[in-house]
């Protein structure tokens, strides 16, 4: 089967969709931008072996390659409407072909955004990247450098589970919860767009809280101080794994793709799903507190000074 | 060197470009597209071993996978504007990177084209996905679908050097115009521009001239026929190949990355740089003459029936 077969096979399937004045199948997608709107645009790569674990379902890839690309909209405040696929395959057979697509629609269906154009190639390693633009109010793109001292510091969801379900992934143990968490992650894009007029800050929390928290402050030129007893847990991360693994999970883990944000606590009392985990300090150091006591946080978990 | 030192020592050179709210550095880029314009997007992947020789130099790369996207862009009509970059290395070392941005802001500036946003992961295959992002006039984007019956067929630049030139680096074999053709593509992004009022389809030669003009005849419905001893062929390539070979780099060799276009024949007398080479039938086949005789044009070259 050739690209073009491929193309028009299994993802050609939104043709006429918002927007979308040509779609897949020209030397590219012609598009009708919303009048009077700022765009926002982001592109990730997942790579086989280094993103997700080689013998992952084609469907999972797929909706984890779109998921991404959907937390960083939501970390944006956008609204998601188009992307593009750029799909390396090493074998691009049938059945991994349709169970990809499966999984591409899923999760980009859920969020109203029309694959409107790709470029598939043979290569030895499976590299999925996807580029989406949204669209936003003028002015209201949530950017990582608004914080303000005497914000609350908040995140979405629940800490930690991503990771932990990769630690039993990896070890071939199971809890459906915990690893559906890592491969099918809840990109807050609902959330998001309700924060992007009552949000000071904002980003996804890809790389672990800790790492990603630092961002927004570097960013904005302040410190924080978070209460880790406060973090969001899971009760199936709980229940399988001690206080120090949950932490070390919740903290450094990555792949969450929770939203972490900044704001006037008042300002948000209404948004649900979110929980307040400190305080954003004028002097530049970021802070975590367990039980009243400063620990100090590094990749491997932390520590009691 | 992680990601963040990465990216601003190398790619974030471009804030305060055109349109560009916020660009390289937060979870997203914010643009400002033009009001009242089509938007046009494309994505292209190059993979080390399948699209370049592994050995290429990171410049000619980072050249190539800007060019074969302001290629597309150069077949839809459209002006050039915002650019992503993902990008899968195996060992980002400094020297490598600096050789590979220094190529890619080549290209770009050459054409005005800002990045504002990428993603460089880790991974055993060299894989440069270049996503871009273009304007133009609503209504007038260049699809492959308007050819008429009774339009000239042209092509712009000559046709053959590139796949000629990779020839020649396959065999060690030198020719500074030609293996340039195939590693530095020249974009026909101003005549793309000038043809989208004037033209009735277009396509970039990116698989060889006979597989991309029978694009423009499927999606148009109409046929062609086409003189091969009017494909403007360069010096350089004639005086190195014979009259077969020229041909058949010509016909099927591609990477030419010139433009295949549709359109009367008086409405672009004033392009320059372009070449009449056929014209489009109401019958669906696509002939080739040569000195009058049809002659079977296949993946291999052509033969006389």
């Amino acid at each position: 089967m050739d690209e073009f077969e491929l193309i028009s096979r299994y993802f050609d399937r939104q043709q006429g969709a918002s927007g979308v004045i040509v779609g897949i199948g020209d030397d590219g997608a012609v598009l009708a931008p919303s009048g009077d709107h700022d765009q926002i645009q982001v592109i990730d790569t997942l790579v086989s072996g280094v993103h997700f674990p080689a013998d992952t379902n084609p469907a999972d890839i797929a909706y984890r390659a779109v998921a991404v690309n959907l937390s960083d909209v939501a970390a944006m405040g956008g609204r998601p409407r188009w992307m593009t696929l750029a799909l390396t395959v090493d074998d691009p057979n049938a059945n991994w072909l349709e169970s990809f697509a499966s999984g591409l629609f899923v999760a980009a269906d859920a969020h109203g955004v029309a694959l409107v154009g790709g470029d598939t190639t043979r290569g030895p390693t499976v590299t999925v990247t996807v580029a989406m633009t949204a669209e936003v109010e003028p002015g209201n793109a949530l950017l990582r450098s608004g914080a303000r001292c005497g914000d609350a510091v908040f995140v979405t969801g629940t800490l930690g589970d991503a990771a932990a379900g990769l630690d039993l992934l990896q070890r071939n143990e199971e809890n459906k919860f915990l690893t559906t968490r890592f491969l099918r992650p809840s990109a807050r894009v609902a959330t998001g767009q309700a924060l992007s007029s009552l949000a000071s800050a904002a980003i996804d929390v890809s790389d672990g809280l800790a790492g990603d928290l630092a961002k927004i402050l570097q960013a904005s030129g302040v410190g924080a101080e978070v209460d880790i007893e406060k973090l969001p847990l899971s009760l199936e991360l709980c229940e399988r794994f001690n206080a120090a693994r949950r932490h070390s999970f919740a903290l450094t883990g990555g792949d969450d793709y929770e939203l972490c944000f900044t704001a006037r606590a008042d300002a948000v009392a209404d948004i649900p799903g979110i929980t307040e985990i400190g305080i954003v300090t004028e002097s530049p150091q970021m802070q975590f507190r367990l039980h009243g006591d400063v620990v100090e946080v590094s990749d491997s978990g932390y520590r009691h000074f």
